[in-house]
């Protein structure tokens, strides 16, 4: 009988291109669908809820795969944990109804973006922050992400050529915390996000933490709908995908 | 004139063979060694509070090195600090006085060791935990740390073949705290540390968190005075440097 199984998956990004398998780069998905052949000795299609970029990390991702089976999930779990590298850990793994789709039956995703606000840079954890060295007012940065709650077209946001259908979003929670005098962090859910969405959201309320754009202009670059008119995306390797929620 | 400076020093000792200058294995000294040459043109011999082993992180190692020069200290950390691979910043530059020196004046240092205590390992940061499995029983640890405190001879906690006259050391902190669910912190701070101390005291009262041995049992290690008493060495990738006094 073909069983259906959820994986919930932390990984560092760092050496990695990105969640989704390609022919000639290293990804995630290739890793763990390798991982899980070596196992099951069958060829194995991970469906994750959707790509992460190049760099960017994940506590909290997840995916879904039908096989035939009689190896117990927490057997599979600990087996796929010894294979993995150590930059790729299966947190979860369970059976789950057939009609389960870890993509389709998302509901929303929350991002996470750490940015490390001070002077100098740091050597150690500087692969999990975005270093801005000027003095960032995040009461600004607040009020400006509080315009992006609720539904809106962030067209403006995308990344330029994606094919996406339609641009419209709905935000649940878009919050800047000062965790430490120079951690701020920013969590965002929403029911979907586009291509380098979070990343350009950030950099572009960065400018307005900068005072190089106000809280106005940011809004009109909402209402533009122009790629062009946001500001530079926020690197990669600050960024984690925190939760799929379904 | 011939000018004193003192450093102060993070660094992600993942990639180096330890702060040491070595014939063939990255150093942190010789990287900033030889930043600092370029900068001032002139051969530089960094004096550093003390070696760490290979693996071992720093947040505020410190040394100091004598020259001539015009450059301001401000510059001075400015220029390294783009010379230098981004695993290793200076977070201070100053010029001190001509006695001053790194290791012969330090007066005490301040260590601390991290622990991810939890049935899965961490991709996230792993580089900076010891990963251990079983929950540990950190009111035992504590019990037996405080064992520790004033002066006692380490010799049973000192690597095998350490060249060192006398192995007594005075310990004015030990102190374990579980900083979440899954996290325990040990901060250490003595007038001095032998080769591997740390790692072999942590090794120890870890195997009194796991209940392997007693704390009764951890006294007599120490009374020992016989490495071969002491428990496995915590791994390097869990400790930190975080300060030296003078």
């Amino acid at each position: 009988m073909v069983k259906n199984f959820k994986l919930t998956i932390e990984y560092d990004g760092t050496n990695y291109h990105g969640w989704q398998r390609q022919p000639r780069a290293p990804s995630i998905q290739q890793e763990i669908e390798a991982a899980l052949e070596t196992m099951i000795r069958q060829k194995i299609t991970l469906i994750g809820s959707g790509r992460t970029d190049a760099g960017v990390h994940a506590l909290g991702q997840t995916a879904n795969f039908k096989c035939e089976t009689h190896i117990a999930p927490s057997q599979l779990q600990k087996g796929l944990n010894s294979l993995l590298p150590n930059d790729i850990v299966i947190r979860e793994f369970t059976q789950v109804s057939s009609g389960f789709h870890a993509r389709y039956d998302a509901k929303n995703k929350r991002y996470r973006y750490c940015i490390l606000n001070h002077h100098l840079p740091g050597a150690i954890g500087r692969q999990y922050a975005w270093w801005v060295r000027t003095a960032l007012d995040t009461t600004a940065m607040q009020q400006a992400a509080d315009v992006i709650l609720g539904e809106h077209d962030f067209k403006s946001f995308e990344a330029s050529g994606s094919p996406r259908s339609h641009t419209r979003r709905h935000v649940m929670h878009a919050r800047w915390e000062r965790q430490t005098s120079d951690r701020i962090i920013f969590d965002i859910t929403a029911d979907g996000f586009l291509r380098y969405m979070v990343r350009n959201i950030v950099g572009t309320l960065v400018a307005v933490g900068l005072h190089k754009i106000t809280c106005a202009q940011f809004q009109e670059v909402i209402n533009a709908k122009d790629r062009n008119q946001a500001a530079v995306t926020a690197p990669a390797h600050g960024l984690f995908l925190m939760a799929v929620s379904y």
